[in-house]
Parts: C-alpha cells; structure tokens; sequence
C-alpha cells in the first residue's frame, strides 16, 4: 500500500495552492504567501500549512528558499515524467523489463519477457491470414474501418462471450488497438487524478506504469494462492474506498495463481457495497486448460469489464484488444477512442486475427501450447530448484512461474547482473505495489530451454549475494 | 475563446471543496459546509463561497437541495462523458462528423469526410505490400517490435525530415498507432488539467474532441489566409499562457490555407517568449503542389513537434502516425507509449506503408492524386457556386473546400437534413471553438462528383432556410 493520505485540512490547503498555479494567480517563481498568513486565510494551523508546502515541495510543484520562503518551481508543470533516465542507465522499475525485452537485440535472452518464443506461435496461419487480407475488399484496405472495430472479429468474440456463459449483444463490445489501450481507456473513462485504484500485490507491472500516468493513487491487495486476501480486500475497501480494482482472475500475473469461486463470491459482494469497477484482463486465460471462475461470468457484465488480447496466444505483430462491459459504458468509451485514437483499432490487425480465429485452428493451436508448456514447465521447475530457485506455487496453465531466490538475494541485483550478460530477468519487485517481493523472479518458462539461462543465472546469483 | 477563468479566491474555495472530495472527507450524500461558515473558514466573503457551489452544481460535482443548503452528488466524480448522448440522436457536435462519417454504410455519401474515396488510394501498391508482409521473417510476425516502431519506417522518415530542411537523428523520432494517438500521447507529456491550450479557429474538430479528454481549457486564434491572426495570437498568449499550440500549417483544415513565412516567423517569437510548446500536423502536407514554409523547419524541433501519418494518402487501414521532437520529449512519449499501449505501434501496419514508401511509387502516386484534386476542385466550385455556396479561399492543394453558406442558412440544419437523405456533411462550427462559423461548410471535394450529393444538398438548404 502506499502511503496514508494527509489530513484534510492539510489536503485543502494544498488544493487551494494548487488552484492558484493552475489558475496563474501565482506564476512560476512568484513567492508562495507566508506559512503565518496563508494559516489565517484557510483558517487553519501554521503547522498545518507548513506540512502542505513540504508536501507540495517534494512533488516539486514548489521549493523552499533556504531563510526566504517557498517559491513556485520555474516549471512548475513539468511534463510528466514517467521515469527520469534513459533506458541503460534507468533504475529497475516497471519499464525496465518492458524496455529491456521489447528492444533487445536477437542475442539476448528473454526469460524475463510476457510472450512465447516465435517458434511457437502459429507462424503458417499468420501467414495465410495476411495473404487473405492481401485478396480484401478495396474499401476495407483503404478506409479506417468502423468506431468498434472489425465487426467480424466482434461476432467472434460475442460468440465467446456466450460460451463463458456471459448473454452480451453487439452494445457490450467494441475492439481497440491493443489490450494495454483497452486499459488505458477504461483508466481514462473511469477514474480522475486523486482516485484510489486497487491493484494485486504482486501484479502485473505495467498496471504500475499505466496508473502512473493518470496520477492515481494505486494500493495493493496481497495475492494469495486463491486470488486476493478477502479480509484484507474488504478492509482496504472500506478504508481507501478504491474507485476501481484491476486484476487478472485466470493464470493471474505474475503468480499463476488461479481465482477460488468462493473468493470470486466474496470480491464482488464487497465491490458492489461502495460501487467499485473492476477490470478483469483475460489475456492469458485461453492457457488454462478448463476455465476457471470469472469475475465476468458471475457479474454479467454490470460493474466488471472483461479485457483482452490475441497478443500472447496469435500474434503480438497483428496486435488487437477488445473490451466488453454495459452498453453505455462502452459508448463513452468508443467517443474516447474517437478522441484519441481516430476511428476505431487497426482494421488490419483485427482482420488477421479474426480470420486465424474463424477457422478451427486456433482450439488446436491452444491444445499444442498447452501441452508444451506442461513438458517446459516441469523442466524448468527442476533446473531451477537445482539453483536453489523454489517455484512458490505450480500454475494449472500459462507460461510465467513466480519463484523464490534463495534467502537473502535481492533479485533486482540478480537482474541487473544478468542483463549485462545478456540475459533480461524480471524481478519481484517491478511487479510489488509494496516493494515485498524483492526475494522473487518470475520466470517464463517457454524461453527457459536454453542452457545459457541457467549459467547466466548462476553467475548473476553469486554476483548478487 | 472560452470563457474568462472565475477570480482565484472562487478557484480556491471549488479547489478545497473538490479536495474534500477527493480526500473522502466529504462522500456523496454529505451536506456541504453552510456558506457563511465555509467563508469564515477560507477568510472570504460569503458570496465568494455562493460562486463558487454554484460553479461545483453546474460541474455535477454537487447539488443545490432546495431550503436546505449543498450537497456532494450521488457520483460525485461520474465517468467522463464526452458526449451524453447515442451516435443519431446526439447533438452536431465535433464527434458527429466523426461518427457519422466513420460508421456509414456504402450507400451513404460522404462530402463532410476527411479522406479520400477509395478508388483514389493506391490499391495495388498496398496489395503488393500485404503480400510481401507475408513473407517476412518469423520473428517479425510474432513480436511486439520495438518500442519505437519499425526501424525501417522510422528510416524513410529521417530522409524525409533532412529534404525538408530538419537535422534529426534516430533519437528525434517515434512511431505511434496513429497521428491522432501521437498528438494524444504528446497532450499527456506536455499537459497538465487545468493548463490553457491554443488551437485555430476554425481548426480542425478532432482537436477540440482529443482536448476535451484532457480536461484543459481551450481557446482559439482566428484563422486568416495566411495562418493564425499574428495580433490576436500575441494578445493570446499574453492573456492566456497556453502552454501549446496545435496548428497544422500546410493545407490547414479545414480552411485550406498557408501559412506564410512572415506569419511563422512572428509565432515562433511569440511561443519563445513564453515558452510555448507547438503541435504542427503534416498530415495533409504531401497534398501541397510545393512545399510551404514549416514552423518545424525554422524552429529545428526546439519547441516545435511534428507529427503526421500516411492515413489520407496510402491507406487509413494500415494506419502509422509518427512524432519528431526533442529527443528527451521522444523519450519521455516512449515511455508513455509503453505505459498506456505496451510496446510501440503496430508493427504490420508501419512495415506495409514502409514498403509502400520505399519504392518510387509514392511520389507518383501523389502527383496524380493532386492533378486529380485540382480537376475535381475546380468542378466542385462550379457547382456548388450554382446553388450560391461560395468558398472561402481557393486552397494551393488538399481535398478540403471552406465555403460559405447563402446568407442566413445554419450549416448545422443543412447537415442535419442531409444526412437523413443519407448524406453526411461536415458543417461549420464543429470546427470552430467560439461557435461563429455556422455560416460556414467543409467539403471534400474528392466526394463531390457524385450529382445525388448537390441534389440532396439543395433540398437540405431549402429545409434549412
């Protein structure tokens, strides 16, 4: 979790300085108004003022003049910085895996990264998707397609909808450029800066990244074997009130855990008592080998919105996300992507994959990887307990293996030694609200069969410790 | 221009009592402080306190209960709504155009749209492109690509920044999904709720949709055959102290005008003195018969952004956009771009308008589609002269046709009437932020040679009058 919020008081007087930058009363270098008299105006304690501008201070909105006073910072709206350094010399933080993976070269090794090797992806009807949209329509090549996206791809997806048991029409649905952006809308639609969103700790860490950019404050539910602690979910509800709760129920991220009927039953309830959204990102869930409890399926679609992507299981090239949830939720939510996007998602994109999911490839596709990943899996698991490395729980499907480094290692000095090797690791701590998980790795393991992993690991290891 | 901001003691009062808000010291349902004790508390007159409730009631954050005082709203923070009401029976507002255009069927005619008919796009080229995507390496097809997009893209697009006069490097660039999510990625770098931004009037209506989701206020400079009134936009700036400005200098929308040098020379002064950072789109740049004098060009990307797409001349499908800035902008959008899309745009899309670029066929292809235009503009004038619709400058290039109306007909009715004959048409003030261009009419004249389009127009204008 992070930090209890400032009292109230404390909170208006911040505001009130806030509104003046923001309404140019006071203008970058303008001296703030004395702690004394600033006090009297609010009708509030000097001390009370001081912890404001200490406050406001450290989020470098103002600084203090040492025996001078406070000053508006000359930027006093800087542009936000998601992370202050570049890339190489960057901290490991949530865009350190994400930009470590995503631009390594071919040499590099990725046991760190959220998708499966190349070789195991359905390359051959890929390939027969795009020579197939090679031979479309030329309206379809040339226009930017329709405000929710490839309607073929929709009908698709409406048909699972209905298999999992959720009764959705064509108003539930709309498709986006990516699942990540389907989030991202839904933060946008959803919450206002100063809003209190729950997340799982640990949790996928781009959550962490994308909450930042909407300037939330973002707490954590620790994850359990079952899905989230319920007695800690219902006390952080009623005491931070969260406008929305993110998760993954299927194969969560980065634990494997799976999400318990009972705790399913129990979330919902206590999201229903103070009116919580929550997302349900599924994106792995077609890794599972029978579905599990869904957030989705017993809500209907009325304060859960389901997410997701072809990106892990199709193509992360021929990229597309979807969301469905209530109708006049989605309607604002597709004038948002107007706004921001133009149009509806890449018409391309949703073409390719709509036509790799029409025919009856993709359920043996999903049955091939699963298979796989049961065979990897296990192999992993004993190459990395000869290492010390002890998995924290074994996940009924997907490619993420959630591990504990022997006793004292830090997993982000684990991470930064093997980098430098040429070996992306992704460490406990990008994934932790709460900064607890610094003794954990997440492994995937499709990309762990190369021997170098565990040299690499070796070495980064007694380098660490 | 919007309205004149409220005085900074009303701001302080709406921002303590949305501090409040935010701060769950008031929950929906709780009874605001009384007025004459909130003003003792903020050392301000009671009809301060007065001003500002009713500012907070109209937002929707709280309301007046008749004889018994202020209350915090039942959802206090309700979901953004960017438009209240459903596509047909909404309000011609700047997403009407979008929507309508975007969503119609075949039969529809589309003169308010802001593309080409697709017998104008280079079919066979895109054709070519898809199929030889088929061929590509495995790896291309399976991953995110890297998180500036397609190094290929991204290297045809130097080239085109050096011709154009602009010493860039690798560092100045990025791709993004579209040109409309490169200027949405850079609103959220650059801005802050609250801040002031800068467009033409009339300019083009996606701007005014895209700002509203960024909760900023906007003003707008009048727009003259030369690019923005040079007087108003210093008077502008010293009133308002936008933090950006969003032009799009060559071929603007929807005027059809160019900016002359003397013009850029005076803005660039201007936004130095205040340190005002500007948008120019280059999306319709490639449609001028010669090119234009460029704010990017003289400012050598210092607070000058150039962002473009290929969306209007090759395809709106395979749509790219891309950013050129700063290099530690570029960094930061990155970031960003990873954070709400994970990982860079989409790679099919950039790989097939590189190909389409790389060979020597865009540059005829563009030749062809600007004598077409200058055939079919001339036609256009023609007619629409016929029924007493006169433009307002005949543009150096482009597709868009600004025209005014006979005198006292309200562009919006003759929209309103069309489109129920199944003709969409894109009326004046959807383009313009101070409502004063309701005498006015965008058309593309692209999709202008169609007779049905001048019957209908006709009759809608009668209807209207």
């Amino acid at each position: 979790m992070t930090e209890i919020s400032a009292g109230s008081r404390t909170l208006d007087v911040m505001a009130a300085i806030r509104g003046r930058i923001a309404g140019r009363a006071l203008a970058p270098g303008d001296r703030l108004p004395s702690i004394r008299r600033f006090a009297a105006t609010m009708g509030v304690s000097p001390s009370t003022v001081v912890e404001a501008y200490d406050r406001l201070a450290a989020e470098g909105l103002i600084r203090a003049q040492r025996g001078s006073g406070f000053y508006v910072a000359s930027s006093a709206q800087p542009p936000l910085k998601l992370s202050a350094e570049t890339p190489k010399a960057r901290a490991v933080d949530p865009f350190w895996v994400s930009r470590q993976a995503l631009d390594a070269g071919e040499a590099v090794l990725k046991p760190g990264c959220g998708w499966l090797p190349s070789d195991w992806m359905p390359d051959a009807a890929l390939r027969r998707a795009i020579r197939s949209l090679a031979r479309s329509d030329s309206d379809f090549l040339a226009y930017y397609g329709s405000t929710r996206g490839s309607p073929a791809l929709r009908r698709l997806l409406l048909g699972r909808l209905t298999e999992d048991g959720i009764a959705a029409g064509p108003d539930h649905l709309m498709l986006t450029n990516t699942g990540t952006q389907a989030l991202d809308l839904i933060c946008r639609f959803l919450l206002r800066q100063g809003d209190t969103v729950l997340v799982d700790d640990p949790c996928y860490f781009n959550f962490q990244a994308l909450l930042k950019a909407h300037q939330v404050s973002v707490v954590g539910v620790p994850y359990s074997t079952s899905g989230p602690d319920v007695a800690a979910f219902e006390a952080l509800l009623a005491a931070a009130r969260p406008r929305l709760y993110i998760t993954n129920s299927a194969i969560h991220n980065p634990t494997g855990a799976t999400l318990s009927p009972q705790v399913a039953h129990r979330l919902l309830n206590a999201a229903g008592a103070i009116d919580m959204a929550i997302v349900e990102d599924e994106i792995v869930a077609d890794f599972e080998p029978e579905p599990s409890t869904r957030l989705a399926a017993l809500d209907g679609l009325s304060r859960v919105i389901r997410i997701g992507s072809y990106s892990k299981t199709l193509s992360a090239s021929a990229r597309c996300g979807y969301i469905a949830a209530r109708p006049d939720w989605i309607e604002g939510l597709v004038d948002l992507q107007i706004a921001t996007n133009f149009g509806g998602p890449n018409p391309i994109s949703a073409e390719i994959i709509a036509h790799m999911l029409s025919g009856g490839g993709y359920r043996k596709h999903m049955e091939e990887l699963r298979r796989r990943l049961v065979r990897v899996r296990r192999e992993t698991v004993e190459r990395l307990q000869r290492l010390g490395i002890e998995p924290w729980l074994l996940p009924r499907g997907g490619f993420n293996l959630w591990c504990r480094l022997p006793e004292g290692l830090d997993s982000a000095l684990v991470a930064q030694a093997a980098v430098a090797e040429g070996v992306v690791l992704a460490p406990g701590n990008v994934f932790s609200i709460s900064q607890s998980a610094a003794g954990f790795m997440r492994f995937n393991v499709a990309h762990m069969q190369d021997p170098r992993v565990y040299e690499v690991l070796a070495r980064a290891m007694r380098h660490a410790a």
